[in-house]
């Protein structure tokens, strides 16, 4: 009996968490509380409760969650693609789109909340530190990059920043268009450091 | 005695512009009235409200005004800088700072109270894209780049978005340690767009 109770606890968890992503979407911080997000999961406050105890919590736990379903969608994804320069094109489009969804939206009033916050930005900092770090070991893999050539560090990293740039960029209107464009332009700036891809 | 007043009023929308940029920066739009605003100016809220009617105007105003100002400054300090390759890594450094300031934090805190809010929305996006367009203009003026070549334009626009994803991450913490690495890494990707520039 053990078993499905842990199970209903998991999908009550899940449905919180991406409940909490649409709600940071829709409403930003101010809007998002607990209740909020009970309310559109489903799930009764009391429930909601036992499992997040503040809305800190609940949105750090939201956003290491999102973080590794992202990183999953990724390596799937990668799987899939052609190896050697070819490849380059098809990553820059991956890495160059990640921040363009609700979710980074939702991150996007994380992050700004935060900025006037001390105790959600004391929650955010180190877990953005521990999710970019992850991203960038997952670009890294996916581009079979070799980091101790010189720049290469630095290329990808600027891959990441600017991909959050162009999140930024595409907030308030649809960007996808001109993104496209740089997109290419960045598949080139990506194919020197193509290497051989980690087995995923 | 038309000019003095004249002169006066241009002092008093300056120090409203310059305490709205301050209180978005610090309070974020929720916190940003035009009472507020009229307080850190030291102007009073009739004055204040003789000038700008609500904090749209105000924020419209300001949006202009510091983007201009942002302008003007990099226009000065392209000037003193060396012709030919070596003028990319200043240029790649200038621009990439760009967004590292209370002015980029005042505009994010703006952005992202536009996307849950349609009235800043309608008068945001139309000034943001004026905005970005002379940014643009810009720094090609400033590189000497030649936009009929094929790339450059989206390594211009590239440039500024990497810029403004390196503003994000500097929101939370400093960053400019990271940030000058690739700074050094992006002068390679801007020198081969470096031609003559426009004199200033």
């Amino acid at each position: 009996m053990a078993e499905p109770r842990q199970e209903r606890s998991r999908t009550t968890r899940r449905r919180l968490m991406n409940a909490a992503v649409e709600c940071l979407a829709e409403l930003g911080w101010n809007g998002t509380t607990v209740a909020v997000i009970a309310q559109r999961a489903g799930v009764s406050r009391g429930a909601a409760q036992h499992h997040f105890r503040t809305r800190e919590e609940l949105v750090a736990a939201t956003v290491e969650y999102v973080g590794n379903e992202q990183l999953v969608e990724l390596r799937e994804r990668a799987a899939a693609l052609p190896r050697g320069p070819a490849r380059a094109e098809p990553i820059a489009r991956m890495l160059l789109n990640l921040y363009t969804g609700p979710m980074f939206r939702a991150a996007l009033h994380l992050w700004v909340a935060a900025s006037t916050d001390e105790a959600l930005r004391a929650v955010l900092v180190p877990l953005e530190a521990r999710v970019g770090r992850e991203v960038h070991r997952v670009a890294l893999e996916l581009l079979g990059a070799d980091e101790s050539r010189p720049g290469v560090r630095e290329t990808v990293q600027a891959t990441l920043d600017l991909a959050r740039g162009l999140g930024l960029a595409n907030l308030l209107t649809d960007d996808s268009r001109r993104r496209e464009q740089i997109i290419r332009q960045w598949a080139q700036v990506l194919e020197p450091t193509i290497g051989v891809p980690a087995p995923t």
